[in-house]
């Protein structure tokens, strides 16, 4: 990563100087080794390896020139935040997640210790002074998902004031209600601070340009059946990362010409590993930038990541909204159906991941699963004992590994990775 | 506890009757170190005694003699569960939390290592066939409160079907129609339940019957503020555990009924302990029966407690429903209101609990607080930091304890609370 040019910047910014630094050094040692000694690596990747480079340093810079010109920032952890709205007012959306263990000690200052990494992490970004994307972020959005997040914000909103949407638990008929007038409210919010009245026309359009992201998404899972793997899990995932930060239609176009290179790579049978190379699908928690942790471990331990199901992965550009609503309402409702179908595990019953989970893994020809929890996250930690019933039912072996940001348990992951693999080859 | 004339029913019930056993035996020991080793205490405490003694004896005969006379039996694990319905249709309504460290091992099949012990003991009891309340209910009632609790309920809901009520996370107005949408739900629930129709007069009764119960409830905590304290928190705590179990309106009476000797007490100033003995207020998570580790720790450190801010104390007996009401609507109407004021850390934003825990203390004369979370509890944890920020700023100190069922930490335990409670002396 760039270090040197964009230093004005962060410091208007008000980023602490010396840890950014610190940060970005880390970082860059770790990509490198975990993502430029690959073999066999897309030409498109170059793509990636750019915005990763300048994910703090050219994108902040256009999102600062944006805002020069008017635009607003929203922020968001969670992919219950229709972006759709947030594009319609020609705001950028961004997420805020975070995967590194930075200013986890801060962090425990406001939340507790048994708190999942990535929440620690994201407040410990704040606290730190480490994140251009929270400090450039014009409206901060919370939701009452997991008991660790609904409460950090609490605590976050003290720091960076938060406005938080209502997630409900279930999804009942009255359940489905208070999203919808949760959706009509973040919808007036989003007026109000880009001082835009949102039209029908322009939520199709918002609308299209976040399907259109979805389908590139879907092409890349959809080429990944293919065997050999024309592509590895790492990249996989990082390109699910960008997309929470890249400009959306900028990164559909690079995504699409992506699949047009696997496509041929696939027709050529080259791929990223051997053809017997056991291919797994992780399945769980949200790995935000940059934790590539397990990717890095799994890929290291002679196995192939076919597929990643989770909100940084296919729990997002799954579901599409329906685009052939024409009024301003009915577009409402399109969105608040889409995102209904989120299969968070913060619901209950939340049935139908169980079957999505099954049927992703086979249709990615996976011989293995690898469920992924982040150590205290509740939800994903329960529904790790149901997946791997279901599965079992369907004869798809599944090694469930619960873990947070921290590189101490690197070894002894890999021995149960290692294991694992072994098994299924 | 008599362990012996009840067999049969046990059996009958299908509990483990060797494990119950060794339970019963235990739990006969350590209410006898705890409870019937103190001094002064009021002679109404025989009641106490004589329910705790005959909580799965004789009180479980009643219930299973209603039960042949066709009333049903109805569980819950949450004060959010609402009662006034249950006893519109003539049903019984038990509370299943539990607060022994009774069948951990089984319930770490069901449920993840990292879940309270309040969650594991339920699905302990269960598993280990340890509750004749669990196997005498003829419907039990979980609700999205937590994630601990919201998805055990899942796996619990495959050894025991569990129907599930949808609690909102925040108070806004969707929000409180959702949740008003439930409480009717419910009340559907309960009329197919017990083939009952639930008229306005017979609402009208529920609410009575619960609305005095919680007005005895509330004339307790009034009077604790008295000094010296004229009751041991232990006793205090009793009581509030056995409103879950016992019938309501014989309760209700025995409690008006230590009231009134509470009050020659107090105009005779004579008390449990001296008058310059320390006063500490508990608030938290809620303590079920057997739970006693915290109080016996606290009392046995030279404090008395005289009061319980939690959903096994103040939190449940606080509001009232509003009883001017007269057709159904208005009825649901006001016991919806009534729930929606329960300040559970489980709510976002949950400001009313800062003001209520800040006020409770003062108006119990309370020197200091303790509060008390369970290990892995996210949503009172993440509010124990806010609530020593506003003790803080109102003079009044504070002690976080983060514990769980296991007597291993009760040492270490005592140290810290005696610690504290020599600041205050
Ligand atoms: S896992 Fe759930 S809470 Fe987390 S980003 Fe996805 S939808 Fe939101
Ligand atoms: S990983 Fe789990 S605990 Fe952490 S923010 Fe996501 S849902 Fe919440
Ligand atoms: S603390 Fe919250 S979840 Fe627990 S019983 Fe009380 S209201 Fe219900
Ligand atoms: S103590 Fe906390 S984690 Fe346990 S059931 Fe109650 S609210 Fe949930």
């Amino acid at each position: 990563m760039e270090a040197t040019t964009h230093r004005a910047m962060w410091e208007k910014l008000d980023l602490d100087l010396e840890a950014h630094d610190a940060l970005l050094e880390v970082l860059g040692k770790f990509y490198g080794d975990i993502y430029l000694s690959q073999n066999n690596r897309l030409q498109g990747a170059e793509y990636l390896d750019f915005v990763l480079s300048e994910v703090h340093g050219l994108r902040i810079q256009e999102i600062q020139d944006a805002k020069a010109n008017g635009r607003k920032v929203i922020g968001s952890f969670c992919v219950f935040v229709p972006e759709e709205i947030t594009l319609a007012a020609d705001a950028i959306h961004v997420g805020l997640c975070a995967g590194a263990d930075a200013g986890t000690e801060l962090a425990e200052q406001l939340v507790p210790r048994n708190t999942c990494a990535l929440i620690k992490s994201f407040i410990g970004f704040k606290m730190a002074k480490l994140c251009p994307f929270i400090e450039s972020s014009d409206m901060i959005i919370g939701e009452t998902t997991c008991d660790g997040k609904k409460k950090a914000y609490e605590a976050f909103n003290e720091i960076a004031p938060t406005y938080v949407m209502e997630v409900p638990q279930t999804k009942s008929p009255a359940a489905r209600d208070l999203w919808k007038s949760e959706v009509k409210r973040y919808l007036s919010e989003v007026e109000s601070l880009t001082g835009q009245t949102i039209t029908a026309e322009k939520l199709k359009k918002g609308i299209r340009i976040a399907n259109d992201k979805r389908r590139a998404l879907q092409r890349l899972t959809a080429l990944r059946a293919a065997s050999p793997a024309p592509i590895s899990g790492r990249d996989g995932l990082l390109i699910n990362q960008i997309s929470f930060y890249d400009d959306p239609i900028r990164f559909t176009a690079k995504v699409n010409e992506l699949c047009d290179e696997l496509e041929e790579r696939i027709s050529a049978k080259e791929g990223v590993a051997p053809t017997n190379t056991p291919r797994l699908m992780l399945s769980g928690c949200p790995m935000a930038v940059p934790n590539w942790k397990l990717p890095y471990v799994v890929e290291g331990s002679g196995a192939v990541i076919v597929g990643e199901e989770s909100c940084i992965g296919t729990r997002n550009s799954r579901d599409l909204v329906d685009e052939s609503a024409e009024t301003l309402d009915d577009m409402i409702d399109a969105i608040a159906d889409r995102y209904m179908k989120i299969d968070c595990a913060c619901f209950t019953p939340n049935e139908e991941r169980l079957d999505n989970v099954t049927n992703l893994a086979k249709k990615l020809n996976a011989d293995g699963v690898i469920h992924y929890s982040l150590l205290f996250c509740q939800p994903y930690s329960h529904e790790s004992m149901k997946i791997n019933n279901v599965l079992q039912e369907a004869g798809i072996p599944m090694l469930s590994i619960e873990t947070d940001y921290s590189m101490e348990d690197v070894e002894q992951l890999k021995t149960r990775v290692e294991a694992f693999v072994e098994t299924l080859a």
